[in-house]
């Protein structure tokens, strides 16, 4: 019987991959945040990345999905911010669903394939 | 309906976590090497890894798992190698089955929850 410190769980990253990475977890928080402070800059500033690398990954997920993720909103008190695509809320709703769904059948499944590491055996 | 020019579909990546992270997909192909090339140098030669850094890896998860993953192996013609022990190859089998299992979950629940994505409406 192995004695661990510490009871072990997975941990999941999912990306979506068509030729090259189109979505993963770092876009879908950048689409969070835009959702939350209606604009880019603001999303990004939040999860303390520079709005040139908020952009890039944007233009890269946008280029490799072949449609775009965020449409430009006019007025507000920055003088018009950004918003998700009617596509981009729904791949991050769908993205969001699977990741979960992915999440309780990988907890389900690890308690029985690793028992032997949480001493139950 | 969005066109895409390439077929998507899901990447994963597993990873198993006590307190801090244990064991995935690095340490998973270092054991991997160790058991074809009989030695972590070997392995991490294989890689294009630093040993200095393959050794570092597998340290860290020996340390968070609580169990040795290599042992010595005494002869052979570099006068001794490493092998993998019987802790770090049940490990490895249940990790490399799990894997597998959660990547045919993962590909047979994308078709329906992406349809959207693959013009499939």
């Amino acid at each position: 019987m192995i004695e661990l410190a510490e009871k072990l769980r997975p941990v999941l990253s999912v990306r979506i991959f068509g030729e090259e990475k189109c979505f993963g977890p770092g876009v879908a928080r950048l689409l969070r945040g835009v959702e939350e402070y209606r604009s880019l800059r603001g999303a990004a500033k939040a999860m303390g990345m520079a709005y040139s690398k908020a952009w890039t990954i944007t233009k890269n997920a946008e280029n490799n999905l072949g449609f775009p993720l965020l449409r430009r909103q006019t007025g507000g008190k920055n003088g018009g911010g950004a918003a998700l695509t009617p596509e981009a809320e729904r791949l991050l709703a769908a993205y969001d669903g699977y990741c979960q769904k992915l999440r309780a059948f990988a907890d389900a499944e690890f308690e029985a394939d690793f028992s032997f590491l949480q001493g139950g055996e």
